[in-house]
């Protein structure tokens, strides 16, 4: 037996501040997320912040739709997510803010959110409509600060998510990379290129058991499904299941990204046989 | 009515552990930020630490003291700012401890609080002489973990300004670019590059109201004033009042900074004129 | 008398939350740091999260165990760090947990934890070989999220070191280069070059009291021993005693790695005399 992710609920613990996660593209170097955490704790002073992170790529929805979807699962339940990669900032794009199980996501409908909430077995979403619950002056460049925090900050403390503004149904999500299976393969594709190199597909690691039984082709290259980075050769192009439950492809101590200019989009092909 | 950036105080929240932010240009890259950090818990282990940013460029005084002025306001009242941006360490430049309103803020007179301090109804400053709140060795090259960290804690473990040292009144501040008013334009310049690109101007967004009444000219080019980045054109180099409070210089989805080679200390003028 | 860096305890400090300090080669793009602070928060939602960086080069044990070494002494007593800096994840080299003196160290045997332990006056180790304190599933990428974040967050509520696994002795160091000491001099090396572009050696700045009695010789260059970057002239290369008590070559606004091409294993001459 193990003593597993999620220990059992003790008394003490209802009483715990709430945690609000952040994920944004505004990086660290000016004051943007600053800002969007000042505001979170000037409204709920006991809230407790965890960066997921603030280095998406500039307005790279995917990329944060990706990340958002690869971490949440690991949080804590009741975890409050704010989350702005926002391109269309200052339009009339809508905001949301959606429960999805346990978790409660704040952030623009425009894909972002979107992995999550199709994962879900029950959700409950609204669109944010309600003033009274934002700053009392609202930039047209700035909604993660004005809009985003002090909505992620009242949910905190307490209000209801019906009183954010309007029930709706509808969410935009992704239109990622499908899977193509046909007679003799499955085709799939490089959907992230994370800080290694490594390129992370698309395709479920589930599909390969045991995956010495399988291998994959890139860029007319055949690559064979080892357990784990230490099994390849020095230099060798791998494919292993990732952590988060994906097929990924690496180079052993270098990064696969650079040595095959690997990149989102790329096809990948999945066949049996060793 | 909306609820606000400040919720009225409440009974329990006089018990809340003291806020402690941190501004400097160490990076994240080596252990310098988190010694501080630990100085810090170290001193005052019931403190919450919140990052604004360590990636002020390396001793740039200027871009500190413009991120410290755009992110302190939207802090709760009573925030601890601890700041290093320091080229002078080791020299016998002041260190100061300064109460703006209900902030307080640390760090060297170099400018870096020139901004916080000019904006405040009344403050009260002391230059830090009393070694008994400082670490017991006070190296050469790092007052931030020596003297501001140790400092900062023993602000937000109730120690009372004046006991850091002697009340002084005067403090450096910054020779930013000042507004030049003429008859037909008043010109001013760009003061940051952020992350996106954009450009940062040091022309208050409340000079244009409606914008659409006025335009710019940067780069001998005519600039429109719009309300939102969605509402240039792609490609277009737009301006708009930006988060802060201040004209900036955008190209929807992409960088102005490098399309343009914009920089700090680029002239803008504005116009009266749609 | 100085108030000092650990005041006494009093009371009411015995019941603050755990304090878990990180240092990994993740970098903040991914989501692979988040992850880890989601597991700790999942299983101790009481602890206090630090980050010590991310930043560390990927895969460079060196450089993570010089980071480690450097802050870990500024933490509080009983902090636990969690280490993950691991090129051999998924191969069999051991993980460990060690209490060296009052603090806690988690993480791959590799030399990570090297510096650390052999600084300790006492020390107990243990390699983690308990699957009850990990995360039910494990993968074969991501032993940081699966392993090392559980069980510190295991013995942040509370577990004795003895339950995570089998007692062990030994541990690996890293091959720093040696100071080698002549006749005439003392030879050192660059082990570390921070964002400033200090080149950090080896060489204790305790050797050289006063500094002035002495001087560096680095690249076929005689460079004086000076108290702070202050004295340095503008451009001068010169030597002074770092804040991590270590003799370190330094450009006064500029950086001396870039200038000098200057990169860890250069050697580096202690000589007397001005």
């Amino acid at each position: 037996m193990t003593v597993g992710l999620q220990p059992p609920r003790r008394p003490g613990m209802a009483t715990l501040p709430p945690l609000i996660a952040l994920l944004t593209d505004f990086g660290l170097h000016d004051w943007y997320a600053a800002s969007m955490k000042a505001v979170l704790l000037n409204i709920c002073p006991r809230a407790r912040l965890v960066d997921i992170t603030h280095d998406i790529p500039p307005q790279d929805v995917v990329a944060g739709a990706i990340t958002l979807a690869a971490s949440a699962p690991w949080f804590p339940p009741s975890t409050i997510f704010a989350c702005v990669v926002d391109p269309g900032v200052g339009s009339d794009r809508p905001l949301l803010a959606a429960q999805a199980d346990r978790a409660i996501f704040i952030g623009p409908d425009n894909g972002l959110l979107g992995l999550v909430l199709e994962r879900a077995t029950q959700r409950q979403l609204v669109r944010l409509t309600n003033p009274r619950y934002w700053l009392p002056e609202i930039s047209q460049t700035f909604h993660g600060r004005d809009i985003i925090a002090p909505v992620a900050a009242h949910v905190a403390r307490g209000c209801p998510l019906r009183r954010l503004g309007v029930p709706v149904v509808r969410y935009h999500t992704l239109r990622l990379p499908a899977l193509h299976p046909t007679a003799t393969s499955v085709r799939g594709g490089v959907v992230y290129v994370d800080r290694f190199g490594n390129l992370i597909t698309n395709l479920p690691a589930a599909l390969v058991k045991p995956p010495s039984h399988y291998h994959l082709r890139y860029q007319r290259r055949r690559v064979r499904l080892v357990l784990s980075y230490h099994q390849g050769r020095p230099g060798e192009l791998i494919a292993l299941a990732g952590s988060s439950g994906y097929l990924e492809l690496a180079v052993p101590g270098q990064s696969a990204a650079e040595r095959y200019r690997g990149r989102r989009g790329d096809a990948v092909r999945l066949y049996q046989g060793a």
